[in-house]
């Protein structure tokens, strides 16, 4: 379904929590749902350890990633899992409010958010929350899902909502 | 918060029925949540007329409009009413299989989409479908948010999601 991959989008760190564990992963299906209150929503795959983390503490965070982010910086946390290394390791990042890891290396912005509901999408899980807390960090270009494609050469993984198999 | 504004999305057109009526509306919040089904989600304000009309029909279709679309079109569809005009007189669109129109002119690609799920937010409704039939129309560059913002001047209507109040 080509017209698909016509949609717009940022990429993102999603960070979360359980317990003492920290993770983040990337996403590109994050959006805006009300402005009063702001609220946002994300669609996470079930299999994902980012998943269980915010299943079980009820809150992310997302770091809004700039156009010069290395492509090494989104290998990291787009197609290594939580299970095998601590992403967060080597890689700028505090703690925030919901006590959920954001990620500041290579971020123009952050949002914390408290999760108020969760949808059942099958394969995915949709997020839904209030944004708590957020941070402007800088005023560089922020990268576009298309900019990582076409300029940068990035792929998507087979777990991300987007996937659309073998592209030419 | 100033942090939201750098969440990347594309422009859309949504359009819908109810009966022989048919209107559309201008859409930033549109994203894709599986990819088995291929599955979107658009946020919706509850005062707009597409809204009723997606509400009595669940069926909406989206235009991704192409980089190129002039700011009258982006006027006519995202800051006038369809109670005050027939938004689609004089516009090139076609009724799709959902029997919902489907903008064609200055759109690159369109979806069209069965709506199997409603959030409520508040000011605004989750629309969430299948996608049922989509087209490639044109490989011309597609509009971003931030384009329309920052190369075509556009402001964004109150009813957004995404409205922030006065900028400067």
């Amino acid at each position: 379904m080509e017209a698909l991959t016509k949609l717009g989008y940022g990429v993102y760190v999603i960070g979360s929590r359980k317990g003492e564990q920290l993770n983040g992963q990337i996403a590109n299906t994050l959006f805006q749902i009300t402005s009063q209150p702001p609220t946002v929503a994300v669609s996470i795959n079930k299999n994902n350890l980012t998943h269980q983390f915010i299943k079980e503490s009820q809150v992310f965070t997302a770091s809004i990633l700039c156009q010069d982010t290395p492509l090494s910086f989104i290998g990291r946390f787009g197609f290594k899992s939580g299970r095998d290394i601590n992403k967060l390791e080597g890689i700028g990042y505090r703690i925030g409010e919901t006590e959920a890891p954001i990620i500041i290396e290579n971020a123009t912005a952050y949002l914390e958010v408290r999760v108020s509901k969760e949808i059942d999408m099958g394969s995915h899980t949709i997020f839904i929350g209030e944004v708590v807390a957020s941070e402007v960090i800088s005023q560089e270009a922020c990268m576009t899902y298309e900019y990582y494609h076409q300029i940068k050469r990035g792929t998507t993984p087979m777990a991300a909502p987007t996937y659309v198999g073998e592209k030419k």
